[in-house]
């Protein structure tokens, strides 16, 4: 069993790792050995502190497509379309492709799906959401006896990790950020992950997967935590709430509402207990309810694990298709029609504020009122959420979904 | 497709509701419909407020094991041997099983997968862990790259919602039992519940599951939570921990050690915030690291979730050996050797406790003084545990490990 791997960053290292250290069991699982026969990176005279054995390395990405012993590729290289095209000559070849690469999958993975499909190969790609944690393969297999009507997650390790600071620690958004780029989790620029960028390539490929529906990228709203004050986090932790950065996305039956923003999670949601760099994934189902799944959103071993566990499954399946349907139409998204608690920070004093709500009618508790005027309202709808936000009159300063339990 | 269903009590009852609801996902996943041909019930005539549409409903289930209509077996009924025996002898027919019965399966499993192997059936059991938590698929697919070094879980949902009751209200534990009963969420006689005996069954199956070896559940030593008192669970509380009866094993690649039984898990462990029913299970694998599985232990159709997962994952891959290797080798079981910190209230007063500590060599932290005198040690090992264990002039009148993080 010959595989390739594209790229050989922290994610490849990882695969070469478990390839390694669990060598015995895989290959007893697959019944035969894997070897890796070609590595593919750009500088083929890097030092990468991992030993590639055998494998031929190259930087001419055609010496592997025009290869005949190759029987599945592994992509954790990134890159939008020529690693999409690359890929897609691989599936016209019947070879099974693995990829972590969300960013690409986001956009391109219905197109991939029907060349895989087509062509007799699999498409696996249980490491581009949420890393380490099985969330493919526990929506595909575990729940597959259920229709799926929400999914929420904590998506991105980065931005939890700087609100954890934040919220356990009192540091400002300033110095979790550096502290967060210091330890490796945030990158120089973090714009695709404090803006929310990452985390909604991830809702999308969840919602895609979870209600069969294609997923257009372009229209799922997204609101990172730049703006997110310390006075906010701390305001939520005094009303039982933790402030988070949630991509969720829910079906009726009809149409899909889909989003990622920061929202406040009651203390006892089981989201609410993902700490730091943790990722988890809520999915509720119509037979089992409410499940979490856990684990870590990145690093090398981490991920390969996901990776190296589609590799498993795909080979010892050879042949046989195991994943779900195709989905062939596209999601109809609109925004979420149920009503909703908000946390909303006024501009203004607390009596003005306190009349102002009386008079649209809005129930509401008062959460603060020590400088601004910060309230959580009782379930509204999104018509007189738009009127609060249209109406200018007291400078609505934060606000955030309440997540019901 | 025809299916049998061997008792129709809650959840047979909850496997005809998730087949009619999601008929048509099921169907599109399967390729082919799905009949309930037999239901085999010891009363027939008992009504049982569910469609059973066609299904021959039978008290005799010789007829069900002449037939040759029978393509799958579902087994919701309980019982040991018998329910073993006619097992048996669906699966030498070559007829797949799906049994959710705990209690036979963690005596006779290894048994009845030998005879499933010998006769290309399959015996899928992933509602007997954890009802509807997918953790059967997770760790036989999602995971399998990984080899698994621990698995930890609250595995009982009886014994969670009492000491959840306990820990969060102040409830002593003959009331949270009462309250336990009156939802339902206990049995008239709680005996399987709240000495561990149930939770016991689930870890031995996961850890076969997880290591891929036999285990001996008589080997398996179980304390159950009876004997809690709220003064310890309040103690543990003050100090940062909560107390959980916990199934857990470990294995170093030659020895395991496995028991159930009531621990203090700190407050930032992912398994403390799994409260009331719901089950969780912790499972450590060396590339992914910390995982977890959380999601309903029990009910109708929660349970239904993992039996009809497991028929459509059976059915859609027939002919296709969908598990993990039979385990051949048995484990050693032994006492683990791992230093753990113990939280210990002596019937003494604080001064005699600590001279009697510092003479014994073992650093602590006092918890309490107010009546008994509780601390929790720093890491000790197995054989200082039983020196202070033995050594009765303190009069230890609660012991528990701490669980690290």
């Amino acid at each position: 069993m010959n595989l390739a791997i594209l790229g050989m960053g922290t994610v490849g290292c990882g695969v070469m790792e478990v390839l390694s250290m669990n060598r015995e069991k895989i290959t007893g699982l697959i019944g035969e050995e894997i070897t890796v026969s070609h590595v593919f990176v750009s500088n083929v005279d890097k030092e990468r502190g991992v030993d590639l054995g055998e494998a031929i390395v190259t930087d001419d990405i055609d010496s592997l497509l025009n290869s005949d012993e190759i029987d599945a590729v592994i992509e954790v290289m990134g890159g939008m379309e020529t690693t999409r095209d690359v890929l897609r000559k691989f599936l016209e070849k019947g070879i099974h492709v693995i990829s972590a690469n969300k960013d690409m999958l986001a956009k391109y993975i219905d197109e991939l799906a029907l060349v895989a499909e087509n062509n007799g190969a699999s498409l696996l790609y249980e490491a581009s959401i949420a890393g380490g944690i099985p969330i493919v393969n526990a929506i595909e297999h575990g729940l597959n006896a259920n229709r799926i009507h929400k999914v929420m997650g904590i998506l991105n390790g980065t931005t939890n990790y700087i609100l954890s600071k934040m919220t356990k620690d009192g540091w400002d958004y300033a110095r979790a950020l550096d502290e967060a780029k210091e330890k490796g989790y945030a990158e120089a620029d973090p714009t695709n992950d404090v803006d929310g960028i990452d985390a909604k390539r991830k809702i999308v490929l969840l919602s895609r997967l979870a209600y069969g529906l294609k997923v257009d990228i372009d229209e799922v709203p997204v609101a990172g935590i730049r703006d997110v004050s310390l006075k906010d986090i701390e305001n939520a932790m005094t009303a039982g709430f933790k402030l988070k950065l949630v991509g969720k996305s829910e079906f009726d039956g009809a149409g899909m509402s889909i989003e990622v923003a920061p929202v406040l999670l009651p203390d006892d949601h089981q989201l609410s207990s993902v700490e730091y760099e943790k990722n988890a994934v809520y999915v509720m189902g119509n037979a089992v309810g409410e499940t979490m799944f856990y684990g870590p959103g990145a690093g090398g071993p981490e991920t390969a694990s996901a990776v190296v566990s589609d590799l498993i499954n795909c080979m010892r399946n050879r042949g046989v298709a195991q994943r779900s349907a195709r989905p062939e139409q596209s999601a109809h998204i609109k925004v979420s029609n149920v009503e909703s608690g908000y946390y909303i920070r006024f501009g203004s004093d607390q009596e003005s504020v306190s009349e102002y709500l009386a008079e649209k009618n809005v129930d509401y508790r008062l959460i603060d009122a020590t400088d601004d005027t910060t309230v959580i309202t009782g379930p509204i709808g999104q018509e007189q959420l738009e009127r609060l936000k249209n109406d200018a009159q007291h400078g609505i300063r934060a606000l955030y979904q309440v997540e019901g339990n």
